[in-house]
């Protein structure tokens, strides 16, 4: 069993997984802890906000259908997706990148009882995937990265999951190794599925990978996500791309759990994308590339740190704690209430593997910044 | 097989539930067919809508438990559940209503296999329940009001689900019938569940049901939903409330699938709730009672057809077409572009007993109703 602190969120549930980590540090106004973008708007998503009951005027008045397709065309447009398929035909529309998870999963488990999953990786994906009935093979990023995969692995799953951007070392899977990977796929009918949901931190990731999809003729599955990226309260996307063979009831259980989406908010998205394809997204890499400056280099002189993933963009930096343990940093971090996240439970076949480690979120104010690199600082150097 | 028409969603989809008959309404100006509000906001209403910017700003800075504490406070008090437990504690927000199921089905299935379910009711409670691996027992509306469960049926379940009001026939489980429910529920240890997401239309569904739960001591599950009563373009909450001993790990499932929902979305159900508690309820109640009497005065002396569910306050009416086939009369209205609901699904268990009825949604525009009800008259008039 993965050890856990004895810190519960209502008193008697115990800390199970990263989001009730995540959880504990929602009221702090240190929460460094989950991935949520929950920096200052800038002046022109503030322009937007100011908007907003014009738009829910607009909203309610045009054809949903209409604002969706046009949601849609502009957010993948914006991350470099041109050949994405239309929304409401291939691209379903969910409250969220985690919701659009739990329909693929319902749907995958239908006609698959395994599937092979990147490690490590956020834990509500192997959590959402074991909970409707999946086995779950772990193969490691490095060999997602580097190499083919085998035969006997592709031959005894339906399906293979990579998150890219991964969370929480933001490595993304480049345009070749897709491409390879997919033809694998096509080879053994076996599901390719993508979560995105970082890519809008990293140009590397804003390839057209719908492209290099549709061409291999495999199935696919991709989960695209406006929700990392815009401090916009939750008011998010998650869609769920797929390809005409996927050949799972998507639409069917899609249609189980909800109707549509708010048009509102779709509306709220397009703007938002508009604003990313137009400079917003060159301004966003900016400020967390700023933010993780002054993290690192907050730290650069602490013995026995560094962060682990060099070239990381994403919206989260991974802190190596040397020989300390990272649920220790942990605790005497929320002694001067900042929240981070400890990494075990990312490695969701091997937690030991994470136990130096700490994810902490850099879309955060520069001041939040600031002040959590001097706490982190201070009990790293007390600690050492 | 249940007979479905030829059209689909996207040319390639075939209609399976009444999700996927509602979407093909939604982008019709004459859309009769889902029980979500599409009225106009009432002043009060638009007031508030006004204020989203500020909303917005004061979500951004407030801890966010509070903000779901008070907006859970304000919506269960303004419909007369004093005795709710604490947001947060034993009160989970999700996107929706249909959210909280799935993550009910999820948890639920965890440690039975078999669930006793109202009949008829809407057919995405039946799909969720199944679409997670429960067996399904169907008990009759009129069982659950007249009569004791028999403990046979109690002993080979998990759980009794109880639509109340139900959807799409309006009756209410009355304070009497609740206490005893709850107490052949505590006596063979089966989780009681009911599905409130109606209950703001009717006065007689706004006894303290919580009060009745706890007295009770069995095991209950409730999901509260502030999506129909109010034209907020699906900002809407989804509330999972549940007993202290209801042994399910509903926070795990539920934090599996979000951290949390938006605040900004809290805070306008926080208004609209205190607009509800301060007159808007009454107005709500007059608004639907004047379109049903428009639209049932309308249809008064079609020959072969009456409304089914004559005390009902919800804000759907079923209509029965007498000899001729709901379907038949679905396609008819459908060359006007008014789209009503066929009921046969909500019959999940036998689905014929629909054949002759359809659903038609009142929270519309009185104008939408009037044109309606003079679509509905020349179709049924004509093919009589």
């Amino acid at each position: 069993m993965l050890q856990t602190p004895a810190v519960s969120r209502s008193g008697d549930v115990p800390v199970e997984n990263l989001t009730q980590f995540e959880y504990l540090a929602l009221n702090s106004p240190l929460n460094l802890a989950d991935g949520h973008a929950r920096q200052e708007l800038t002046p022109a998503q503030s322009k937007v906000i100011g908007e907003l009951p014009d738009m829910f005027a607009e909203a309610a008045e045009r054809p949903v259908a209409e604002i969706e397709r046009e949601a849609c065309d502009m957010f993948f447009t914006a991350l470099g997706q041109r050949s994405h398929p239309s929304a409401g035909d291939r691209v379903l529309s969910c409250y969220s990148s985690s919701l659009a998870m739990e329909i693929y999963a319902r749907s995958l488990v239908t006609g698959t009882d395994a599937i092979a999953l990147i490690h490590p990786t956020f834990d509500n994906i192997p959590d959402i995937l074991r909970g409707v009935g999946l086995r779950l093979v772990p193969v490691e990023e490095e060999q997602i990265h580097d190499a083919d995969l085998t035969p006997e692995l592709l031959a005894s799953v339906g399906a293979v999951f990579v998150t890219t951007p991964n969370n929480p070392t933001g490595r993304v899977l480049g345009e070749e190794r897709l491409r390879r990977l997919a033809e694998q796929c096509a080879e053994h009918d076996v599901v390719l599925t993508l979560d995105t949901s970082f890519r809008g931190f990293d140009p590397d990731a804003q390839y057209d990978h719908y492209e290099v999809l549709e061409a291999s003729g495999c199935r696919w599955v991709v989960i695209e996500d406006t929700g990392k990226l815009w401090p916009t309260l939750e008011l998010k996307i998650g869609w769920l791309a797929f390809s005409a063979n996927a050949g799972l009831p998507l639409a069917k259980i899609h249609s189980d759990i909800l109707l549509g989406v708010s048009p509102l908010i779709l509306l709220l998205v397009r703007r938002f994308a508009a604003d990313a394809a137009e400079g917003g997204l060159t301004d966003l890499h900016r400020f967390i590339a700023e933010n993780r400056a002054v993290l690192r280099t907050r730290l650069a002189d602490v013995p026995d740190t560094w962060f682990v993933d060099e070239h990381s963009r994403v919206s989260v930096d991974r802190l190596h704690v040397g020989s300390r343990l990272g649920l220790d940093v942990w605790s005497a971090l929320r002694s001067h209430n900042l929240y981070a996240l400890p990494c075990q439970k990312f490695h969701w076949a091997r937690p030991s593997e994470g136990d130096h480690t700490l994810r902490i979120a850099l879309s955060r104010s520069p001041l939040s910044i600031a002040r959590a690199g001097q706490a982190l600082r201070s009990v790293l150097l007390e600690d050492g």
